[in-house]
């Protein structure tokens, strides 16, 4: 699988781009950066970090694009530090980022193989709205867009209607899923269902005493303690690699179903909130468009084997 | 127990009607009319009608208020036919409606004897807005709120983010939450979980032979053949109904939890959303205050013998 | 002509009560207090020392209404100092107010002569809004009815685009539009062509030394100081007297035209914005209806004349 | 002076395009083609037709930007006849539109020379919102930007709240009145007072009887007609050409206001709406930042001696 990856590079976006690089099968062919968690030019250094860290240094090019969402201001957020790399203090990467812009990286690459390449957005979807608004053929070209975001029917994580990357640019999101791209679409929702290591998984993690289990454990402290104090429970959740692994190893996927997604880009406390519903009901409302496939239940254990493989000393 | 019902009434506003007024230890003091499911006049009727059919004309003075929502218009539904009532073609009421308004009629009922009635609002909340529009000290006053509205983050039935009474007058539920009533909230996605009689079920009443088991044959006919068409079996759906049951027997509540409840009056797509969720999550939000118990689970069957009961012969 | 006077009594809002009172043929049959300017009480008190002042103690009824907006909280102004009198420190009037609410005054005494009273609606539109919710036939009923509110075609002065009494209550403001009355509207806009006392014409008042040009004075002190503040000269201005003045004599009226009035109730900029636009453009947009006349100019000198009038000290 | 114009080629965008390359010390440097009026290929084919007429070919590139607005969807409109050129069926032009994007060329070009390059943008601002998102320095080094759309105060032309080119993409507006550009506003409001040709200047510029006046006739034709309908006179409206004449000669400007303009996206009948109003009034609303001068007046003659000029056989 050829893939490129769209991330706003903080905690488990980065484990995600481990999974991508050291996953059998598996060719991260760029990474492409958005605005999001953290300081945009940090989140371009974490990218590069990471990829040095996995031992891919020049092998995986990293291309910065949009720097702000596109109609509301945003703020960066300390949830994995302020650095979102938990402090963990890595060197600064040889590698440096590419000049080309993340959206022209994406048209150029896909278009150049139409229906060869997936994309990962992990972030909010600012690049690829910009990408579809320039050439809006990349919907049709795309192999197929794996999209975090939103909830199922539940509680936000940002508000009380909406998750963080959809409310960070909902109008982004709006944009993207009224483009025609084939979509899988993994939420919040998933992600505090199949997507959380508790503290035996975290140990097992931990006691591989590998370069990249040591990278797991300083990136992702400063997020488990604040779940420890959230949930009262070491848990490490993981939204950005759990999508990553569903989109390596569809096999992880143990429910979903095709739905109607739709983004609310106004409403009074309601911005950012994903509806997620059928089609048609009777005859009450309108024949909507299914427009992605929403996964609702993926293997825990599963996606903690998969980390483990991309964490593990060889190569397998 | 004593109660107040305002209702739309049409199909199962009726049935609530009917526990109210037979079930032992329940006293329906007043009947108050709200817009909702069919024309003004004809819901006035209905309800009449339905007093008439229980054997209490006479006995329950039933009060016209709200003809519109507050702010924006509305077309009457023929979910339950064109007269609510499936065509069932009761014979007109001997009992007339009251000249006094529903909102009158609920402020100095519940002001003359604070703390002793308790409210079930089964349609838009119209009435009830104004009601505490013009005496907000009626908050405090009625000893509990019962209110069929809104979905527990699920789809909705009028629209996908929303359920019929709170899309109907949003701005008045939005009033009513705000108020500082002590309410118990009854969701649409509690109906579809708890509030549905299948066909055996519905064989069981029809078998009772009874005028009142004939009355809820024949008025539960429209959408009892829209469900089977929707969902493809004789269903019957209870929103109104399993309020009033658990209302008048709180012990067939399985499980609810104590939320903040907020209505959506603006957005696209989500105008009459009803978002419901903890108080509080992490520090990412801040605290808002919890103003409502939701139901999550009832007694199917507790509910289905409280049914029964009421369409029996005679009054137990 | 017969008035009911709707107003959150502060500042000019006196002026226009003294109007109604001491204008030659004009009888102010009640005065209606809404949610509005200063805190709900003192608005009643301020009622009530104005009609005092005027020496019709005990002949015109105060009814308390609304005490706060039908959908969004608001906050008292100190636009008029902490009384909404400038501190004049105004004796406690004899008379107290009544314990009918404001609305049912209203539906009462316009529905029992239909045609013969004229409605002065000149706070936020909520008892108006609630009175043809709770009798929609007033719409009709009313003679006519003067509004002060909103802006036509310029800037507002609470928010860059809305008027003080549209924006605390758009719903309201919506509701009344919608409902069928025959309005006129008197517009912030106005107030800044056609409602302004300079300094000169303030001296004119001041010089009468009689004890309601006295009254004006003390009353006046802190808007005309802001004006000052924003204007750089001591203008007072006056919104609701001059609409009264306009309906107790409309050939103060010089320019008028018919208009299409709706509220933004929504927005994110524009909450309380009155589009004031001609029912049709070309085949652009749709054929609204004509719902109100809107005074585009009034004689300030006749308008001058009325107040001195009022404030002199025999009535004509 | 040297210009970068955004289009949406249909009747008066083109006798922009010839201002701006037959006035003396105007160089038309690119013409770039924004979603807009009519279907966007017949856009391009309009711009590169006007080219042509003007003896220009081969001289301007025409690049081809962004086919639809940023958030919701749209249609073209047949206010300018269905190709946007009142039927008049000028031959293709030899000349071809590059292959570059225009949001790329726009940001080379500026880019390449810092404060040298002003835009004229005359069409939904879809493109320059690109431009600016994927390269936030433009918004420094662009010279100045001229904008057509928007109403000051004033009724729209689209819906009663807002003017055509905001209207169709208020995100895009929203965005770059927020990006930090130095921007002069030509409002719909401005093209009412002071960008109509009447009869008499109408006949003026039909008696020169160049290929350019026929070609302005032919081309006017439709709205035209449809002024004739809408206002009972043959007056021809010009929002783009009157913006470039100012921006080509500032003189004609007589006068202007600094002001803060801010873009509603959201609203429900104010999309699109222009609030342009003082940065501050009096301590009632929070400082705004000023973003742009907005014309008030401009010379009617001395813009119609330019068009004349522009249309005269030879260039001066
Ligand atoms: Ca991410
Ligand atoms: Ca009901
Ligand atoms: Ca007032
Ligand atoms: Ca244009």
């Amino acid at each position: 699988m050829r893939l490129i990856i769209d991330t706003d590079t903080a905690g488990d976006d980065t484990y995600s781009l481990l999974l991508a690089m050291r996953t059998p099968g598996s060719t991260l062919e760029a990474v492409t950066i958005c605005v999001g968690n953290v300081p945009f030019d940090q989140q371009v250094e974490n990218a590069l970090a990471t990829i040095e860290a996995a031992g891919f240094s020049g092998k995986v090019p990293v291309y910065p694009g949009a720097r702000r969402p596109m109609v509301k201001p945003w703020e960066p957020s300390t949830m994995h530090g302020n650095d979102g790399m938990s402090g963990a203090n890595l060197p600064i990467a040889r590698q440096r980022p590419e000049t080309k812009h993340a959206v022209d990286a994406i048209i150029e690459r896909v278009m150049a193989e139409p229906g060869k390449i997936d994309i990962l957005a992990q972030a909010p979807l600012t690049n690829i709205a910009l990408a579809v608004m320039k050439e809006p053929r990349i919907a049709k070209a795309v192999r197929h867009l794996w999209i975090m975001g939103g909830t199922d029917n539940a509680v936000g994580n940002i508000t009380p209607c909406a998750e963080y990357n959809f409310f960070i640019d909902p109008e982004a999101a709006r944009i993207v899923f009224e483009a025609g791209f084939d979509i899988t679409l993994s939420t919040w929702t998933l992600t505090m269902r199949s997507g959380l290591f508790e503290g035996d998984q975290l140990d097992e993690i931990f006691a591989m005493n590998t370069p990249l289990s040591e990278f797991y454990r300083k990136v992702s402290r400063v997020p488990r303690e604040t779940a420890q104090a959230r949930y009262g429970r070491p848990v490490s959740t993981h939204p950005d690699s759990l999508t990553c692994a569903c989109a390596l190893n569809p096999e992880l996927i143990e429910s979903s179903r095709e739905a109607v997604v739709r983004i609310e880009t106004m409403g009074e406390i309601t911005r950012g909130f994903s509806a997620i519903h059928p089609p048609k009901l009777g005859n009450r409302w309108p024949e909507y468009k299914v427009n992605a496939r929403v996964i609702e239940k993926a293997s825990n254990d599963g996606f903690l084997r998969m980390m483990k493989q991309a964490f593990a000393e060889d190569q397998p």
